[in-house]
């Protein structure tokens, strides 16, 4: 079984529903068997590399309210990431594009290593004072912590063409499959579940989807030739070889 | 859009339909977006390591044909994969158990070089004259051709449980999806394809799979809270942060 996951760097409930989620994961009898992939979505794919600040004045001014209701919009973020074992910073966060990290997190997936990536990157995002934004030395830092190859990664990220068609495609995909907002769980391209649900949604949406026969409609026209365990077919002769 | 194929690199119409397969795969304009995953199947489960021998000598016997009359088989094959443009040994291939390559192709997976080993399993199977057949030292030079270290290779080759339990996963799935011979092509889950079918049929599927909309069966509770272009659930606050 596969599950894609639509999510953002910057998206603290893709944060938390990744952890709700992964509770979910580590308890499911046939966990062996998920393949998880992560897909790219900006909440803001508009933002320009460079245009970075902080997290709790950009709150306050986006939505006409006060710093300290910023600041315990934050809070509350951070009592729901604790809850699930994450660390998060409530003050000094910063924000800004994302755009290179899901370039890298493609480039990460080419080389196995897009879970490691992400966890990292949600890391240093949400729980490290480093900012993550216009820093192309700590994303390459991060890059190595999750097993890349620092040439290659530092080489992904001067280039802003690499690896972008395919951050595009996610979120095009994102908007085919009715995704509005993140975290968006996707089991076999059959079931979808939208937000950081409790882990119990998401252990019901796995039984769920395994327990669906997959139905497929299947082309065999005779000029198919295959092999089975009795032989491979052989045109135009009267037996199989 | 993603396709998985069920084969085995003993099976000469695998060979064959990854080339048809990839023919179609070249023209398809949505090319960049199709992801190709690689599933096992090995035509003879129950082949030891170690019993190994040559193609014509076990056809004959298989299917109570002269030498002769297998050798021709043999060289309808070669016909078959010169006309996709694929080197054939007709005369001293051998066979024997693919378990170990598939594991191997597993942890390729894994290390994103699966794609790159398959095609070179393939080529050392039906074009080189040296076995691919129950010799680690073949197999960790071939997995080094297609970008695996060495010495992980050998201690996956090592280890008879590494990654077996992938190969059963995928075989069990060809199963539940009515797979009974390979090669077997299954696009997003929906649509099968099986056999070496002609390019023209390929390019068909990828469109019919393609133009097909996803229908998602999407949980979305209230307590699913998510990220939009527009900020942030914040669960018992009266705006969004």
């Amino acid at each position: 079984m596969r599950v894609e996951i639509w999510s953002d760097i910057a998206c603290p409930w893709c944060y938390v529903g990744k952890a709700r989620f992964e509770k979910a994961l580590t308890a499911f009898p046939h966990r062996d068997q998920v393949e998880v992939v992560h897909r790219s979505f900006e909440l803001d794919p508009n933002r320009a590399k460079g245009d970075s600040g902080l997290v709790i004045p950009m709150l306050a001014k986006k939505y006409g309210m006060s710093e300290a209701q910023a600041q315990e919009a934050e809070k509350n973020l951070g009592t729901n990431a604790a809850a699930e074992g994450l660390a998060y910073l409530t003050e000094g966060r910063d924000h800004g594009s994302t755009f290179d990290m899901h370039r890298l997190l493609h480039f990460a997936k080419e080389q196995g290593r897009q879970d490691q990536l992400i966890g990292i990157l949600y890391r240093a995002n949400f729980a490290d004072e480093r900012s993550v934004f216009d820093d192309d030395d700590r994303l390459v830092e991060l890059a190595v912590e999750a097993g890349l190859d620092a040439d290659a990664a530092r080489a992904v990220l001067a280039d802003p063409s690499a690896y972008a068609d395919d951050v595009r495609t996610d979120e095009r995909e994102a908007a085919e499959l009715g995704a509005n907002g993140v975290p968006f769980f996707v089991l076999d391209r059959a079931l979808g579940v939208s937000g950081a649900q409790p882990a119990e949604v998401f252990t019901q949406a796995l039984h769920q989807a395994w327990d669906a026969k997959p139905r497929l409609a299947t082309i065999s026209g005779a000029d198919g030739e295959v092999c089975g365990p009795d032989g491979c077919a052989v045109p135009g002769a009267t037996t199989d070889a």
